[in-house]
């Protein structure tokens, strides 16, 4: 009856797990949802055809159990699993027990995800494969390795968990007094998250963009981009908005990096949706590949609204089996669209999380506006996950009319009963630099005291300040906290 | 402060006028709302920076009162007036009223109103101009002169009143017997609504489309067009659904009416945004202008999908004495868009119209859906006014892939509280014929009984009706449908 699947399982919960049922819905394909708990009333549950209940509210008991969600694919007839991002969207394990199982993996295959999940891996993988990525160490570090490796690359460096991603246990350090403190600190909160305690060193760029290329590749070798994505606007590593094309490249530029990322797709056999992230030293104006998301992206709507491709459908396509079109071997874009991520949370309060219920939600509407929202009005936000609530994304036929339609549409977004960063979000798109385009991933450092710099990244900051007031808040904060850096 | 302009009032209200304020916030210009008793808590007032009181809720006490309009705008300080559709934005003596007052209308000259307004005049113009019109009278006919053209014409032939528009007081014969029958009919109507009883004839093609171009003219000479757009989803001559591009031409086609609506705005001098209608005989494949609809229409927003223009921009742009960007002077188009309007009416009885209070609004969201809408969740739908409350238009890289889509959006859309006709338009779009895209005017017509097929135009049979159960239904309903009838 669906085009590519008859029914699909999504293993996803919020605005993600809606925006693939719409997908699925416009292709007659059926969808399952899943649900704990807390997501009994959620709207993935609502639009979905079919729900199967998982368990108890903890992600580990429910969105994380790999068998209790292959079981509810299997006993409800699903063919395949979209597993959005975050949770197990880059678990090879998963993507194996789900072939295991007889069903279709919507995402790229369990050796990319397994390349893709260990960061110095694949540092080494695509060093090889020709592709520049940023100088550093090419295996896990000690102290005085780290030391001599910090003199010669320069400092400041990053250190970064070997087995992380999204900012967590990330810190940059400025001098060899702070390299010996922050390695500690980044092998303990590595030990904490991914059960595994060895680091890396990266150059750390101060004046740098955040650059992604958005790549599909078919099951039949060919690979294409949908041009890039800036990321820039980042709270300590966690993205605010996002926009595309690149306000900061030329052409010629742009030329290169498309180019680039095609080749490190191919270089690995990428199949499926991925984004290749890199880093673009406005110094030297060079592009480093940072890592590989290996699933949909939060801001995959942004790459929608100037190219016209449906990256939902392409992905059902090409996990079914399907040729990419060959529209696509020449992509074009049109416009620029730029998105803003609306959380629960308190920017005045060191953008604490702040679930509850939203008693009173009026989305903004009108001309070349789009809302991927999860929740709806008379919703009560669980405490348990991630804390974005929706996505307002603006198209415009140029940077300039992106901006003032999407500041339009966040003064027309009306949401009660909980805070959000509605307001701040608006400052951020009035700020001098985000109109230039001249704004580096520091934008929103240089607003916050000085000695924020070279604090652990917020998610983990905010984690622990949540710990010492824990009559306020669940102990399922952590998690909150924890898939949140899944969704970079 | 603002571009083009500082502030602007707006003479209208519902959703156009939500419209124009979007684009003017996002321009940095000030809007002034007008409004009447029934819309005191309308979304245009709460949207607008200010907001004048123009009297009791009968239209011609206040939307249609020119005085008390100007007065408001005066003392407003708003430099310019935008009328919407509908109401006073295509009558010529208000536009010269606004501008004896020395402020800027924003729409075509007096003289084109004038042209446009006079159906018997203005086919005269354009026949001298060489733009193919509909067979028939080129002047009002009595009895006996439309039995002699009906003849030479052949039967069936459209009784039309020279001063209406949109379907009011419009009848077909099939035989000499109808065709008196159907003048004496058009006269009457003619007379009670536009207060002159010339009526004259037309060619009735039963298996036509109806294929409109988008026009833009500054105030320099130039001219463009901004494709077409098909409205042959009719109901007895309303339109209910529109897209763009026409499913129904070839490229060549395409070419051919561009040049002829372009040729034909140029004859006339057309300034500002304007809608040439055509109609196009599916069995010789000619175009035949209709009518000059010298205003934004309903459906503009099928046009601005595809092509990515802001026309309320453009019309304020050209007002202020702006020249097209020359980037129009060669538009293209990307992809197919489709537009259902919502009424708050019931299809079951006969789409009687359904005012009331809208207890629940939940509005679709998500990838390529735009909602332009009037009202919000709790707002009292007024009776006196076009029973429009929202139009939801879809994008979709083909014109399949718009439809899926806008049939998904229109499932997500919850109203309750009033009747709407929303499951009747998801029936559309579902109906065989429309999926083919091989459907005429007729389309709707064939699902209802015969005998309906000769009745005057809904609008009119409608009021009638409502008549008959004053008890239920205001006095003024009149109003509901007389205005309606600009809307098409």
């Amino acid at each position: 009856m669906g085009e590519y699947f008859d029914k699909i399982l999504i293993a996803n919960r919020g605005e993600i797990a809606v925006r693939i049922i719409r997908t699925a819905k416009e292709l007659g394909i059926k969808t399952v949802a899943v649900y704990s708990e807390a997501d009994e009333n959620s709207l993935h549950v609502k639009l979905a055809d079919e729900k199967v209940f998982i368990g108890p509210s903890e992600p580990r008991e429910s969105y994380l159990n790999m068998e209790k969600i292959i079981r509810a694919a299997s006993s409800s007839g699903a063919e395949a699993i979209h597993p959005g991002y975050g949770f197990l969207s880059q678990n090879p394990v998963f993507a194996e027990k789900v072939k295991e199982a007889g069903l279709t993996w919507i995402g790229p295959t369990p050796d990319v995800l397994k390349l893709a999940g260990d960061k110095i891996s694949s540092r080494r993988f695509f060093a090889k494969a020709g592709i520049p990525i940023v100088p550093g160490t090419l295996d896990p570090v000690g102290l005085e390795e780290a030391e001599a490796k910090a003199e010669e690359i320069g400092y400041p460096v990053v250190v970064k968990p070997s087995g992380g991603g999204g900012g967590i246990g990330m810190f940059v350090a400025f001098s060899p007094e702070e390299l010996k403190e922050k390695i500690a600190k980044a092998s303990r909160l590595a030990k904490a998250y991914f059960a595994r305690t060895e680091v890396y060193l990266e150059k750390y760029f101060p004046r740098a963009k955040h650059i992604e290329v958005q790549i599909l590749g078919d099951m039949h070798g060919k690979v294409i981009h949908l041009f890039e994505r800036e990321c820039s606007v980042q709270r300590r590593f966690q993205k605010v908005i996002e926009e595309a094309p690149s306000p900061s490249i030329t052409s010629e530029e742009r030329e290169k990096l498309l180019t680039l990322a095609v080749k490190a797709a191919q270089s690995c056999n990428y199949v499926n949706a991925g984004t290749f992230e890199f880093l673009f030293d406005l110094n030297e104006r060079r592009f480093y590949l940072l890592e590989v998301n290996t699933r949909i992206q939060v801001e995959h709507p942004v790459t929608e609204m100037i190219t016209g491709v449906d990256i939902v459908e392409q992905q059902l396509a090409i996990a079914s089996g399907e040729h990419l079109p060959s529209s696509l071997s020449d992509p074009s874009f049109r416009g620029h669209a730029i998105e803003a991520r609306i959380y629960a949370e308190d920017p005045a309060s060191d953008f604490a999380p702040s679930p509850g219920s939203i008693t009173r939600l009026s989305l903004p509407a009108g001309p070349w506006i789009r809302v991927d929202s999860g929740v709806y009005e008379g919703f009560r936000v669980p405490e348990f996950y991630d804390s974005l609530l929706m996505k307002v994304i603006a198209w415009g036929h140029d940077r300039e009319s992106a901006t003032r339609r999407l500041k339009r549409a966040l003064g027309e977004l009306e949401i009660r009963g909980l805070k959000t960063n509605r307001l701040f979000l608006i400052r951020i798109l009035e700020d001098e630099d985000f109109v230039k385009g001249s704004y580096t991933t520091q934008i929103l450092e240089k607003r916050e005291l000085f000695k924020n710099l070279e604090e652990p990244v917020t998610t983990t900051m905010i984690q622990e300040r949540a710990e010492t007031k824990a009559e306020q808040t669940s102990k399922s904060i952590s998690y909150w906290r924890l898939l949140a850096r899944a969704h970079v």
